[in-house]
């Protein structure tokens, strides 16, 4: 049983863009309405979007933030591809209050739909991309959905997960950094799950508002900026089926970042799943068989209980 | 306190486009990771969100399916932009089982970024166009946020709706239409509770498989399609504020279709918030100051409670 005193979302942050000098438009929104507007006014863009969980008997003032990876959304942290609890449900039965970002331009937080605000084009992620880079199989195993021997991922669906994907933008990380600040500000200090591409973004926010960050849970991360030794706390997960240079080449970044702020005397644990038996982990450890059993150890750390 | 037995989301529905021919792309993915990638490959662009919540004790067999409405996400069913419970927590609350959709290409139901897929551009919607539209107040009112009198929009955080907004495409509603199917045909039978351009959406998906819709409450709808008299109830919510010709016409329009079905012998019923002399609602009664009374007499219609 999950108990909530309550729920609800909010959208935080970005900036306003006036359009000005362009011709009214019309077009039917539906088969039987067909509205004219005039596109010239003010659009809200590069808000983030938020949604909340409070347990009715909170284990912990201290909430946890998830901030979802690279062209994903926070529906990341909800389920697993073939269905079992994410970590949202898994930290809530623990009477963990959650917060769940989609970051700026991603998910329900919007985008820019205006010519010319964003510099660059939005990228998308072919199923045969995600495969490889987050250590499914080889290239070569991408189409029979065979992976690594070993690999928790389910990859049988496959499918479920690419469905997840949605596009991104590589230029709006300050955009992202900003909005993540503004909801830190709104939600008191908290702790962050972070994963990929959103470590940097939660690294940076954190870099900002040490203040308002306790500890950070480092997901397979992509990238980085410094934490301050004498405030925060760092848990460093890796995953496994380290296969290539490329790949290997991404842990030593990971581990690189764990030793530097254990050298600075910062509290820096690592969760290596290979060390600790449990092989076969990938890029995606929230969604692999025996997710569970990592977001047992994150809650351990988290909460400071005895391993 | 809500007791939840689970929660979780999924995607589903949509179809697999393939890119060839194109050349390698790299770029820098985080400050510290640059990325070289194959473009090629498989996309998965149609699907639709649906986050889920089970009661611990539901209080009925047949679960909720909120579909919103253009523009916006099922984020605009989880909260008011003053911060007050929506309508998810409030039907959560009394043991309704509820599933909230993003449609395609809204919020994290994602959006085809290749080009050339979709015929027409995006759309985005403006402070102004949301203003008048929706029924807040006259074109002059919106800078100063000065709503009609006696309008329950929470209009001082009229930013904090706008920032909600999502971009849409008007050409997508087929595949909207076939993703909700694909969502029921996984839930099994469920009530629908649709807004606006949502409406079409949700009486199409009723009208392709009647035995999966029980109920549909039509909150402010802008579209239409013929609903089964002999296997479907009906509940037409409308707001007020109908202050120039084009408002009434949509008032009309509604009223015409709730009238219709009634003449067929469906059960047809009518919350005209302007009779029921709760006066000042807008488009987007869930969000008014009052959408908890609106909420409490549509559970009461759903959960076929005396009045």
């Amino acid at each position: 049983m999950i108990e909530l005193g309550g729920m609800g979302s909010f959208h935080v942050g970005g900036r306003t863009v006036e359009v000005r000098g362009e011709p009214m438009r019309s077009g039917a929104v539906t088969s039987t309405t067909t509205l004219t507007w005039d596109p010239n006014g003010h659009y809200a863009i590069e808000a983030a979007y938020v949604q909340w969980f409070r347990p009715a008997r909170p284990a912990t003032d201290v909430p946890v933030l998830f901030v979802h990876g690279g062209g994903l959304t926070g529906a990341m942290w909800e389920t697993t591809p073939d269905g079992r609890p994410g970590w949202v449900e898994l930290f809530l039965r623990r009477g963990v209050p959650v917060f769940v970002m989609d970051a700026v331009e991603r998910g329900r937080a919007g985008w820019c739909a205006l010519p010319g605000v964003w510099p660059d084009a939005p990228l998308a992620r072919s199923a045969e991309w995600a495969w490889t880079l987050f250590r499914f199989g080889t290239p070569e195993g991408c189409a029979a959905r065979r992976p690594f021997p070993g690999c928790r991922f389910p990859v049988a669906h496959m499918d479920a997960f690419v469905r997840s994907f949605v596009p991104r933008w590589l230029s709006t990380t300050p955009a992202h950094v900003a909005a993540l600040v503004l909801a830190l500000e709104r939600i008191g200090p908290a702790s962050l799950v972070c994963h990929g591409q959103g470590g940097e973004v939660a690294l940076q926010a954190a870099a900002a508002r040490p203040d308002l960050v306790r500890s950070v849970v480092a997901v397979e991360l992509s990238g980085f900026a410094a934490l301050d030794p004498a405030r925060h706390r760092l848990l460093t997960v890796l995953g496994g089926l380290w296969h290539d240079e490329a790949a290997s080449g991404r842990r030593a970044a990971m581990v690189h970042f764990a030793d530097s702020f254990a050298a600075q005397n910062g509290r820096s644990d690592v969760l290596d799943m290979d060390a600790l038996g449990r092989n076969g982990h990938t890029h995606m450890p929230m969604m692999d068989r025996g997710s569970e059993v990592l977001a047992a150890k994150v809650l351990r750390w988290l909460l400071d209980e005895p391993a």
